[in-house]
């Protein structure tokens, strides 16, 4: 058992939650929870290293064969989980890259596309409003911040591994959606019409800017509606993830798309 | 100029962030940034004494004559500020008790109910998103946080100030809505009908529990009708604040209520 918040493994993974340059080196991220890490199995990721507080975690978790579990002591895992030791379990994953190619899409994909999103926590609450919404797959074009950031996947719920999410070019992505006559809809507010005024029964990429800066001519150039979401407050603001799952359930609201 | 943050104002001010007991005992709260500052006097809030960093605070600035401004050193300011010294301002302010009376609703109110939320983030989330829709309030029955917590404030970015938010129990909230014909939607995933087709064209409050436990027995006897969000993806889950937006902008659309 590992009792030493020194040992050369933990400081490893504490590098690897804490520097998206070491995660992108080694291959590797940082898994927290039984949940989390069960949704993670799931798709398909490749478990390397289990460190499991035996104290706290549950008997019923089963790992595959061949993930390398090292059990840890108590002041160890405090150090190593975010969440205060409640669960147990944290596990070192390898990335998986996911790209435009790799989309398998239903016959009337429902996407979301985020511009150079920046805040890991506003990616991660898309991921889970999107998986709500039944949406296809979660774009994210010229991101600031890797899909690998703790933050990320702690607001995502486990939604990083239940939607399919692609890291591309603005470019890249433009050429694909008209590629596969999917709708591009732009959330903006000038040259708008009303969200739900627009059609989103067919092929549709609902397209999201930052909060600050809004979305860059490119994307408005491509679009085929421009769309928003009236402000009738006095603060002219939504978070993006509040946004983006008013516009995804208008769209299941439109597609009628009982559970 | 303090220069010290060992000054017992600083500490006094400190203590206000820190525990809800000093905020009831003195009835006193602290605001952060200059906008938050603005909403805050333009919803009728008195400020006690605004301290000032001025190598940073924006000079436009302009507060009420008889607000009591200390000047303070970049030291003191960054002890006391949350987001890093950005804005150059934060305000000790006079709570202010609103009740179901004090409430002027529109013809056709709609209004949030929170039962027993406990996470001051998510109920800042809820009021940024209410503002937005142009709810007429936001009411939290037997809460678990105080309306004036530091977390709350921040992530309302104002709403605070700009929505109407009262503090009551369920018992008292249940009667007000009876008596002034306003419907009452639960949120609840059993014996429910898709909220879309629910109307809220007329007086409409939408009741939505914790994410953990739900709404009590309570509310849901009271209720109208019982509404749900369809959940499409894996995981069964929204944020409570995401879950607001969706239903407070059915209503918007359902009221055609353009901006």
């Amino acid at each position: 058992m590992l009792t030493s918040t020194q040992n050369p493994r933990i400081k490893h993974l504490l590098l690897l939650q804490q520097k998206s340059s070491q995660r992108k080196a080694d291959g590797l991220f940082v898994v927290e929870g039984r949940r989390e890490v069960e949704h993670c199995l799931t798709a398909g990721y490749t478990i390397r290293t289990a460190f499991v507080c035996e104290e706290i975690a549950d008997a019923s978790l089963s790992l595959p064969k061949g993930v390398e579990i090292v059990p840890v002591s108590r002041n160890v895992y405090e150090r190593i989980a975010y969440r205060g030791g409640t669960e147990g379990i944290v596990a070192v994953v390898n990335t998986k890259k996911t790209t435009l190619a790799d989309l398998r899409l239903s016959s009337s994909p429902l996407i979301v596309v985020l511009e150079s999103v920046e805040k890991p926590g506003n990616l991660g609450a898309v991921l889970r409003s999107a998986d709500a919404a039944g949406a296809d797959a979660v774009i994210v074009c010229d991101p600031l911040t890797d899909l690998y950031n703790p933050n990320l996947i702690r607001s995502a719920v486990g939604a990083l591994f239940t939607v399919p999410c692609v890291a591309c070019s603005t470019e890249e992505c433009i050429a694909f959606f008209k590629e596969k006559g999917i709708k591009i809809l732009t959330a903006q507010l000038q040259d708008s019409h009303l969200y739900y005024d627009t059609p989103m029964t067919g092929p549709t990429a609902i397209v999201m800017g930052t909060e600050a800066t809004g979305l860059t001519p490119q994307w408005r150039r491509a679009a085929d509606a421009h769309i928003r979401i009236p402000m009738l407050g006095h603060l002219d603001s939504l978070n993006v993830s509040v946004s983006a799952a008013i516009l995804l359930y208008e769209a299941v609201r439109q597609r009628q798309n009982v559970e």
